[in-house]
């Protein structure tokens, strides 16, 4: 069995708590917290909550520890930090900052002799792994990547922030119209606008000037390049109707053998709760995390480096039998 | 640069030979044809036509081998014979064969020291990637793959063998009311009549009968449990129509994480030409078994057992920054 560590229980967390119940290989042992230990409400049953801050202590009685932190602030430093001493699987999500993270997170995992993985998940994660296979496949061609219909964080943390907003959730929306060309191999150039569409759902404070905050989000640097619609609903329907994490998306690789044939590849999700599935890939990797640490490997890797293979519980012969 | 060769020039040996057009890493060196090689008319510069005879003598000289043969009567033999002093890639096909040709490929290149993936293309390859994945996230949940539109190499030929046919095409066609329950993750119980129908163009002899043979293409074993429909055509319409060979398909999975959430993954292909696509993502895996054989790997893989930045021609960090 291989044994599991959680660090940071918010919704990710919770995600990978119920991940690993669907894994007989594998069981979760500990989950750290920032919060009193005694106060967390956990699932799962034989599993030690304990303080962050004795969290090393721990480092000879964890195979993987699966960091659910956030990816502004809290991953670009536990990660490395971490790193020295357990293997780590996380999901930092900045794709600007991800060669950063990577180097540091490298630097501490050989340091301490473990190996790290970081950037699990769908995107990156799923639909990077995506991207790599196509470009390898068809190397001329062109790729595209549409979001939703989905909740972002961080865009309706953003709308939260504006003054006079009580609640808020803000929907991501493909254009299908362009998803259709891209879907039929027409290769189109097609700006942020005509790709995405923004939908908000936001409940007012008391008093607060809707005219005034309508226009505030529109002008947003997150909103004002896209067709962006305001629906204001109360503190309730919010509560109701979208606290739900729905997400997914479409990678698509329009591209050209030498002979002129076109041909079009993709990739779809379409999840009923962003942080449960994330969850599930994150427990995914950890697998892979593990096996590879047994033969050696060392430092920080991504989802690139994982030989397919290393994230199924079952041995090569039955991978064979069933998948191949 | 990686010398490559290609064994057999049929429709996927000349795909083969176009995609290494577009990797700039890799030359086309040698082609071993059974043929007279002096009456092969090929594309590529700079690359000797040799005889499938001599083929040993030219072991230092290629670094990977792509086995363009048949997957009835070629690749079951010359695979596991020229595993042992060539690194081979092939698309070898027959599922149920796959394990057999395993271990014979790896028994030889064990011997001879050298590496082998066999079963690249798409169905084997690129979907049974897709599949493990998919089951890796999500173990709990329903597979489902959809082929089509496309031409059935193997239903052409049982058509073709029918006394009083003079030429044939088959096409397989997904059931598109099923397919959009998939993609809606209704996880529904599925014939294979359900998912798929028939499609045969036939061009008859003189003096044929045609409801007799029509007849016997209905009762025939590859088409009597399917919806079949028969086309009679005449030879001119299938050379000026049916000689373009694409295909694709769909490998979806509807499954469920622990909270009850569902979630559908699904990976498509659209492609103009089969053989062509197939012998671009034989040249990804000639890449990728090169890079794996200098990394000391011995014996026999599948595309399962490849880290996918293997099959890239770019270095890690650039692989991080561009796809990830």
């Amino acid at each position: 069995m291989i044994r599991v560590g959680i660090c940071g229980y918010g919704n990710l967390g919770r995600g990978v708590e119920l991940a690993l119940t669907q894994c007989e290989d594998m069981k979760l042992t500990h989950i750290f917290t920032r919060r009193s230990p005694e106060k967390l409400k956990i699932k799962a049953e034989n599993c030690d909550v304990i303080s962050y801050e004795k969290i090393t202590d721990f480092k000879n009685e964890i195979d993987v520890l699966i960091n659910c932190g956030g990816s502004s602030n809290d991953l670009p430093q536990t990660t490395p930090v971490l790193s020295e001493n357990f293997n780590v699987v996380d999901s930092f999500d900045n794709h600007k900052e991800i060669l950063t993270h990577f180097k540091n997170v490298d630097f501490s995992a050989r340091k301490g002799g473990r190996l790290s993985l970081i950037s699990a998940g769908w995107d990156p994660g799923l639909f990077s792994l995506s991207r790599l296979y196509m470009n390898a496949v068809l190397p001329v061609g062109r790729d595209y990547t549409f979001w939703g219909r989905g909740v972002s964080q961080g865009h309706s943390n953003a709308l939260r922030k504006i003054d006079g907003v009580a609640d808020a959730v803000e929907y991501t929306n493909p254009v299908f119209s362009a998803l259709g060309m891209v879907q039929h191999g027409e290769m189109p150039d097609l700006t942020d606008k005509e790709k995405h569409t923004r939908e908000c759902f936001v409940a007012l404070k008391d008093g607060a000037d809707k005219e005034k905050i309508e226009k505030e989000i529109k002008s947003h640097k997150y909103f004002k390049d896209y067709d962006t619609t305001v629906n204001f609903v109360s503190k309730e329907e919010i509560l109701a109707n979208h606290t739900a994490m729905p997400h997914g998306g479409w990678v698509i690789r329009n591209g050209n053998t030498a002979d002129g044939s076109n041909h079009t590849m993709e990739f779809r999700l379409s999840l009923e709760s962003n942080p449960q599935f994330t969850g599930s890939v994150l427990v995914a990797c950890a697998r892979g995390v593990h096996r590879l640490f047994k033969e050696n490997k060392r430092g920080c890797i991504t989802l690139f480096d994982v030989p397919p293979a290393m994230l199924m519980p079952t041995d090569s012969e039955e991978i064979i039998h069933k998948f191949l």
